[in-house]
């Protein structure tokens, strides 16, 4: 069965920890993105499916997963979908509940670092909000940040006799996530998030280890995995890094 | 088994789409926050499981559901996992999948309806962040409240044929979720809400319906259930209600 990802072009964005899972179990895919319109990819294809009247299980958002007949949307939802056919979740129910409790973790962390740059209006350009956007970094580099991060420090710590990850005894698609998110927080805040990470050492090494991966090394030797930039949920402005 | 819900005391906040569930379901549960300090309950009994050392799997936030010796947190998350348990979701995988997705996407939307209020930091006071919640709460009382509702009618209007909700063939906890939300848009902004349901008769019918169910009634009748009040997800600031 070969996954379909639907998700914009040009932005890593949450399409992008959907896209690591399938890249470490070398999963086969299409990334609708990368295929040509006039070949019946790109963005329409994916408009077809949020719009179209004909869809049952319509997605409020991109990005969505086809898997035969199945449509699903929700990044958490997908990654727990897939978590367990790609081997990158634990075997048993409660440890599949714990993995996808964590994930939606991170997707709140992930909610509030694109809000620091769009705290007012998600349809206005950033130089509209700055201000807001400023003074909405500072509270959540100096409050929310280390208490996100503190978490997931202290959740690795627990697991540290038991797997190489934040769960279980094996590598799981929230270490994927994890790993991105803290690649994405050097990207946007490298100042602020040197300061943050400097007190969670093992998330840092989770990060290493995640992205010294053999597929992942693959993946981002590619030229398939787009680079950070300022149309994702993480963007560098100087001024917010503070 | 009893449940034991893990939520802050005087206010709805995220625990009430967990409370309705269990009050729907007839289910045998303690609420925490109103068991009394001495007695074991309370406050500080929250703490225990977010702050102690001994604890395996933390939540991030409340609420949390301990269910013998399992302790789920992420509100959605909690109802995925009781959902099936107590009849409030269908029987089927793919089913349980996509009201699940449909609850992650009412999280997303809570979340923007929390931030109206609380732009900047959720730190400070409301008083001390109002200019830019004004420009927080046009912004999604013109463009995303509209987009949020307007899917979730769709996403009624397709079942119409098949059930009472927005799922499958009986009531979900999705039902209950989505009233609670209708509920708490018409306390924080009761006329923006009028305009923005009218275009969404089978949500207002969906809410009344919810609502009218026996073992709902009785909870709203028990005193149990808290007020809508300024400590919640929903806020009434009149300024905000343009």
């Amino acid at each position: 069965m070969r996954y379909e990802l639907y998700y914009w072009p040009g932005l890593q964005g949450r399409g992008e920890f959907v896209r690591l899972a399938l890249e470490e179990a070398a999963a086969d895919y299409v990334d609708i993105a990368l295929v040509p319109e006039e070949a019946g990819g790109g963005v329409p294809a994916m408009m077809r499916f949020l719009t179209g009247d004909h869809v049952q299980h319509p997605p409020f958002a991109p990005p969505f997963l086809k898997c035969g007949k199945q449509l699903i949307g929700q990044t958490a939802n997908i990654l727990l979908f897939v978590g367990g056919r790609l081997k990158l979740a634990p075997v048993d129910a409660a440890g599949k509940r714990w993995t996808h409790q964590l994930q939606l973790t991170l997707a709140d962390l992930i909610t509030e670092v694109h809000d620091t740059h769009h705290p007012i209006d998600t349809g206005w350009f950033y130089e509209e909000q700055r201000a807001a956007a400023k003074q909405r970094s500072a509270a959540f580099l100096a409050q929310r940040l280390p208490k996100f991060l503190g978490y997931f420090e202290r959740v690795r710590q627990r697991n540290l006799g038991r797997g190489p990850g934040l769960v279980g005894d094996a590598v799981t698609y929230v270490d994927l996530s994890m790993a991105q998110v803290i690649a994405g927080l050097r990207f946007a805040f490298p100042s602020a998030s040197r300061m943050a990470l400097a007190a969670c050492p093992h998330l840092q090494a989770l990060h290493d280890e995640v992205f010294a991966r053999p597929r992942l090394q693959a993946y981002l030797a590619s030229g398939r995995r787009v680079a950070f930039n300022n149309d994702g949920i993480f963007r560098r402005y100087p001024e917010l890094d503070i």
